[in-house]
């Protein structure tokens, strides 16, 4: 194979890779190719195509899948409601989509994928699960070679390529569904950092009240205030939610190696949408839909985060969650307070709470008082029968 | 049967049944029992006793269950983080112990049961449910005869008896695990009580940062700060979250007669030990024991929601849950800013995240580069082969 | 409402239903209502639209609804392989599509339904359930009035209708996808019916081995030998397994109110299909889609067992279930002996055994011994993080 | 390291490891090692220790763990009627056991572990994972130099050792729980092993009955017939299923490294205590318990199969099951006629079946017909509910 194709961020690892395979692997093309799931600015996309031709790539390639992103997996974490034990998927999810693209891009040329990752994470599943799957060829030099950062610069540094200087001793992955944050306080357990560190340190500005009307059709968060499309819709609530510093988090989690790690990270969006969508749901789903969709969501959860993406059973899972979501459309209100959502109000045609019968609490109007008794009777009889055998220690 | 023991609050509907039993079963001896889970102050104890002579009863009986309450039910809530969707089942937890207290001592006396359920909501079933299990008569005459509250405000009055005036429109159930709000906002699904209205208003003053250390052991809150033993602990965090508004919430929910219903509850105790002890357990469990655990919790949720906690499977998953606590032991603390928790912080001897083994996102130390590529090559195999037969659509 | 539309069997009930309705509730016209799901033979049809005149209804109605319950009900219990704790659902599915049926006709010519399920069953929630979410008038008298058999048959003779002597003291429910068989036996937890008692004792006559090939299509049985279409394959296997003595069981399970009841069944077409799909998918689909389906076909075996059919989770779960069929198209080859399934063989495109990697017990082909054991270097790790934590008491 | 310890059956791939372990890594001291879980004869015993020395080991030793292959697995998988897809998990369950006994023999002498699987299967992952958490060395020279049949009969020829004769082309895993076989036509999904393959060929001698009393005592089968204890329930149960043609079956599943694979099994203790368990489970315990404790159950199927056994969910998952089995008590009839199980009978103090109340499809005692009604009124309210909202397509 003569040509690869590199995942390239612009960052220390993968501007090594640039130089190293094609020294190490003998490739005679090497092209980089940055997928943009919607953590990239402009400026970014236009600072990481330069660095390209800096660190000697061949040929650099830019590919926008935000719309992707939303649709083939967003979409249906927001329709499961879908955390990893709270947290809400944000590096996982885009992985997946940038190891697709990058492996289709890799296949179409006829070309092998090379990627960064470690032998220590996450990512390294994501990229060669799916490269696999597409029959592509795939290198992670840094594993196998176990190569150390004090390697990769001195590398880097020996064939005079710059090696910018870190301006700050935290990590930031930036994506579209949020903000994953490392530094040494996230390495212990009782670590907190500091305030300055948080991805939205430098445009805060809490106001004492951010009211939110988000629009859902078919769970789906098409409208916010004057902004429309889901992708937009995202942008704009991590923006606002930035700013009054909502979806901040610390998240622990075992690894797919089998390792704990934990990390802090910020993700508005996912949490302003995950509570409206919650609360609306509540109101229009029927108690046994809600029960299982749990269940399902949370396995839909740990599929995306162990890479089983490609699995036929996401597909399933995917047929389920649409399905559900058939009369999940309103309007919620969500009030912002100071790092907090204060409030969220429901207003939908499918609202079960305002349809007839029984109101809680009140009365009954649409059945009897001798409709209930039986009802209660009869409620839990198995249980009546039960304890009449053997003795009641349970009581 | 001659005598009946009346489940007493000494509100308008349990006044009102004392007479009214009376008058109309024939009753010839009158009981009011008060059942204690931790709700009520001494002095309210006190003023319910005689409540009970001025309504007639003839014969007042307190219970303190508290402890039991703790030990029932409370405890293995704690175990499995257990919510109804997010609401920390405040109320039918301690029906089901007032219940069960109430049943136990009519049956002891030879008396019937009587509660002050209607047929609209949970009790109903809770009461009836555990009486029948245990073998006692049980009625319910607001359902058997669909009082109103106009109805039995007037019968009181017919017979001299004072009916208080409701110094506001909202109605409390205050609880050990939080405090249930009913007002006309809640009646919507749109509607935000006013502050004033806040079970904590009167008391409420955050300060910018509080920190509690809590001690838990094998998953029990047993120690924080310088309060011992887990109802006191609970005791605790209720009057410190108050102060700091923390545990606020609304909660939309099929009751067990299928209608929808909506409160608002304020349970900063039931907020911060969960928030504690999930992030312990995140830190000491396997990720397999959370997976599953999450289902049999979320379970025990719907079973207690539902008074199925007299179903043995009820001791099924308490015997899981007990099991799995075996290393939730540790330090955490919690830090709560206005309205909110701002941070937990975990120290264990049982923490997985400082074990050996690569550091998350660190080279790895324990095993190879070498390794984790053989790991990473046969992670998802089976989808390979799967997408190696049939067209690849799904990509 | 001067009609009534009465579900009508032509058994003792249901004959006594048509003039005690009339008598007691004064209609006008009541039209006697048989829905046929499969069950029922053209000459059965006859005999129950003579009986209805014998029995003095003004109008007799008959529907097919065999094709709808196959497509409704019966092709998601093949897809999801659904029983009930082993029984396959013959009686309860059935019932559903026939309170439907009954409950549409009523609703459109403005009458109220009457069915005659006893208070001690399941099938009194199934027509209640279906009529109440259509709006109809539902009436059960022999619930209502606690109507014994003795009383029906007195009420009958004392108005001249002649009542058929059973020829049998056992009752039979037949039905497109088994026969329900009750007799004094059934009763007790330790009685075994008789040979001749066996729904198919007059036609049993098992050869050494009958080979059946059956074509599945995305789940679907399609063809079966010479025979087309699902509906019609169903009741060639039927038959041919009745021959065969093949699918012949007991169940014991909670009816909906809480009372476990027993009883013995014949369903072989269920019996055959379920093995033959089964196996189809054990070949055909991934691991993590066996695993989830099951949890999710259960659930449908409850919902429909218990009458949420009209619960939307069961659309759902109908999503799923036929989103996991894509691929479980083939040709199986089940091989019937007396008694009982001897062998299930398999061919399809879609067969992961036969695709290409390592053959299981064979060395390995397309991954490297060395990958095996990073594989399994990686396998569980987190076990062994774990123990070396705290003492190693469960080794 | 100087010593390491071979897990030793006799067989061509065990024996070909201590010469070549001897010379490849140099070790100066071999010991064979074979823990006997109840698959080995006493002169199967005395044959491998023979063989031990035939092939140059320094040392065999030999542990019986029959009783604690019982007492931590199989009890557990009875508790729980625990298969894989059918499958009673006959080869995986022993492995873990075998994996522990050796792995705990060669800590305890400082040694390192040797076993002799391929890359292929599921056993390196048994056996690695053991010893990794215990600490100790693990070696699978198999998989590490992709040695194939015909090297090691080469190697052992060469070295003057005698390499028996395969004496058919049928390879017999042996165990208490079952037999798997192996041949070329488990290879493919459409073979049928001969007759003369099965394990039990040349004992099977059907009778028209054989009646078996099975008395179980909180969930466990302590007596059958005239034989006491478990192990020896399990070995009288095989020795007369084998007789009766009974257990037989195919599985086809997916490995741990993603291949799926398919074998014949022979397993009539595993298949006549779980029917003879499942049936006396659906007379005793609650309509929930059941329900649950499948999902719990077939988890523990998956943590089995897949060497996760030393996760401490699999000791929550066993406190659970424990729990369940309080009142799995009784005495259970099973009658085998030839080639299956054609009936179960049951008799316990704790049957549900047989206590008061409704009997199923009779009158109803203990709750009136209008209990009845109001029940039937409520169940399902809330599809009703969500029926009244949009429009009834789904009807």
């Amino acid at each position: 194979m003569k040509t690869c194709v590199v995942a390239f961020s612009g960052g220390l690892d993968t501007s090594f890779l640039v130089p190293f395979v094609r020294e190490k692997y003998g490739f005679k093309k090497v092209v980089t190719c940055t997928v943009n799931t919607g953590g990239f600015s402009d400026e970014e996309l236009k600072n990481i195509a330069s660095r390209s031709k800096e660190v000697g790539a061949d040929e650099h390639v830019a590919f926008n899948e935000t719309d992707n992103f939303y649709k083939d997996i967003l979409k249906f974490l927001i329709f499961g409601n879908v955390t990893r034990d709270g947290y809400p998927l944000c590096v996982g999810s885009e992985r997946l989509i940038q190891g697709r693209t990058a492996s289709l891009f890799a296949k179409k040329i006829g070309a092998a994928l090379v990627h960064g990752s470690t032998g220590a994470g996450n990512d390294q599943y994501r990229f060669d699960l799916v490269a696999r799957v597409l029959g592509v060829d795939c290198l992670a030099p840094i594993r196998e070679f176990e190569v150390s950062r004090d390697f990769s610069t001195g590398y880097l540094k020996d064939r005079g390529i710059n090696v910018p200087q870190k301006n700050t001793s935290y990590s930031y992955n930036v994506g579209l569904w949020g903000v994953s944050i490392g530094g040494k306080e996230t390495l212990v357990s009782d670590g907190i950092i500091p305030d300055f560190a948080w991805y939205s340190a430098d445009r805060i500005n809490p106001k004492e009240e951010v009211k939110l009307k988000i629009r859902f059709e078919q769970g789906e968060p098409v409208v916010c205030d004057s902004v429309s499309g889901p992708v937009q819709v995202i942008k704009y609530l991590s923006e606002t939610g930035f700013k009054q510093g909502v979806g901040r988090g610390y998240h622990v989690g075992t690894s797919i190696p089998g390792k704990k790690g934990r990390l802090a990270y910020e993700a508005p969006a996912a949490e302003i949408i995950y509570a409206a969508h919650r609360t609306l749901e509540k109101h229009v789903l029927t108690q046994t839909q809600i029960h299982l969709k749990k269940i399902i969501s949370d396995e839909l959860g740990r599929l995306i985060h162990e890479a089983y993406f490609f699995d036929p059973v996401v597909k399933d899972i995917q047929a389920y969650l649409k399905s559900s979501q058939e009369r999940v459309s309103g309007e919620v209100t969500v009030t912002l307070s100071p790092y907090r959502i204060s409030s969220v109000q429901v207003q939908s045609e499918f609202d079960l709470l305002t349809v007839g019968g029984a109101t809680y609490g009140e009365g009954a109007t649409t059945y009897s008082g001798s409709d209930a008794a039986g009802a209660s009777r009869l409620h839990g009889f198995e249980q009546e029968l039960f304890w009449s055998r053997g003795v009641k220690q349970a009581l």
